[in-house]
């Protein structure tokens, strides 16, 4: 079959890779359509070093052999990470952070390929009538729902979003959903301009010179994936408030950590999130999708080189 | 009266002092004892610049003019923090982190002094019975509690203690109170033995080499004062677990900020807590309280320079 490859270096498009063998408890599932993330991009970087398979973790596609007989047919989203089924992370609702996980695209064969196979138990069957440019979107939304998981948020607080990303798009929307008013601070005003229907929206660099929204916001979402995005956080949060750290940082970062001990603000990571609530909100409509930049496969150079707000692989 | 100055630069002992005014809203308290904190000790090393005046934040004593009459002639404690009155903190429970707040001890005058004025609403009357040796330990109890008022302990699971000093010592009995086992970390044996009553003990050397108890607890409060106190909490708690942190560390650390991000790890800020559970628990005697070295307020550099468990004035 056709599929994009890391090698361990660099990605290969190759003709020649079996199609993966499905069993008592793996689908095989015929892909339709799979997203390009920024992880994607930081494998290529050596963020994976021990990783060789087929990439890509964002997908909807068609399951084709299955033991579970009702799925077959249907069309489908899933889950990363497969557990061992058996750690305390396992036995306590949180497979994702099995030590021993596999996950597709970064410790197994991923969906940049014309079939993929998936623990049956992370296969999520898409409603019917939405069509799989909308579906393959369920995991990044999933991603931002992950922080409604975590912390409650009052829908009479206001909350900022650091970030005019693409999960800060996602977390944009669904936190505004809740009816609390959000504030969305940018580096770069032109997409800034995509968020302005669901939030008050703010250039960094209105903040240069002074913090007018300094100790303004309960919740602060950092996604800005840069340490000026956490230090910005610490002071716009109330003190006792929360920081959902979405962001990764390359390395380590100067953090003073006293003012978060002194101010008792609470930092929580936050990853992955619930599949099932971001195929809702798909199937009523009530998130808004940027168009996505369609590739093929052989094609993959230009699509992990795109700019585009989002680039994906029609297979 | 007597009392310990800070002019800004050293601690004086003066005997020059005014005995403060009390108010109507403020009551004249008569100090019975004060005990030396850590933070007294880094006002010496310019941790308040700004600040002159009496020293001092831990005490006990007894109302001697107040506009509350049913408070004269009673023992009492009280709290560090007079707020505005009128910002959003003060108005939502939090007036410890008002930013126009004055602080006894750190930017108003403090308790090492015969006299000192509080305002009534931090008073708390110290039940009877309660000797005046005991009272004094009501604050540290406080923010051993406030990790209760912050996060939710399961009895059920284990939970870990990162240091062997005096905050940890409170923590490590208030968290053993709630039925859970508590694991105490520390870098000195010879501190520990006093722990082990209350939790399983562990020095810090004994990690060396191996991660025994790595993936371990779903919380772990950092009180060590040392960053590598926080790597090692970062080691040892869950995915999904939380961190509190009690530790301030000088000037900024260097942290990998990913790590916490990609567990989905939780960092609470934690410092002040309440006085009315402490004084509950000390009045049961659920609490075992060091012995405190007592000394005269003219003999403050001893007091200061005490490497015993506490020191602290009698007056």
């Amino acid at each position: 079959m056709k599929g994009i490859y890391f090698d361990g270096e660099k990605a290969v498009y190759r003709e020649d890779l079996p199609v993966p063998a499905w069993d008592e408890t793996h689908s095989r599932i015929r892909i339709l359509r799979a997203n390009v993330c920024s992880t994607d991009k930081e494998i290529l970087r050596g963020y994976r070093p021990d990783f060789k398979g087929v990439m890509g973790h964002e997908f909807v596609g068609i399951v084709e052999e299955s033991a579970k007989k009702d799925l077959i047919g249907k069309m489908v989203v899933g889950e990363l990470n497969e557990g061992c089924g058996k750690c305390v992370y396992c036995r306590s609702g949180r497979e994702k952070h099995c030590p021993e996980r596999k996950v597709i695209g970064m410790s197994r064969d991923g969906c940049f390929a014309e079939y993929m196979t998936l623990a049956d138990h992370l296969i999520h069957v898409v409603p019917e009538g939405l069509d799989p440019e909308t579906a393959v979107y369920t995991e990044p939304l999933a991603a931002a729902l992950e922080i409604l998981s975590q912390v409650h948020v009052d829908p009479a607080e206001e909350i900022a979003v650091i970030g005019d990303g693409r999960l800060s798009f996602m977390i944009t929307q669904v936190l505004a959903l809740t009816g609390a008013r959000v504030h969305v601070i940018g580096k770069h005003p032109e997409k800034l301009t995509a968020f302005a229907p669901y939030a008050k929206t703010r250039s960094v660099s209105e903040f240069e010179g002074d913090i007018p929204l300094s100790d303004t916001f309960e919740k602060v979402v950092e996604a800005s994936g840069s340490p000026s995005g956490l230090a910005l956080a610490g002071r716009i949060v109330r003190k006792c408030g929360t920081i959902i750290l979405k962001s990764t940082y390359a390395g380590s970062t100067e953090v003073d950590m006293s003012y978060f001990a002194v101010n008792e603000i609470t930092i929580t990571g936050s990853r992955c999130g619930p599949f099932e609530p971001a195929l809702k909100l798909l199937e009523r409509g009530l998130v808004r999708l940027p168009e996505v930049e369609w590739h093929t496969l052989s094609d993959f150079a230009a699509a992990f080189a795109s700019t585009a707000f989002k680039a994906g692989f029609r297979i």
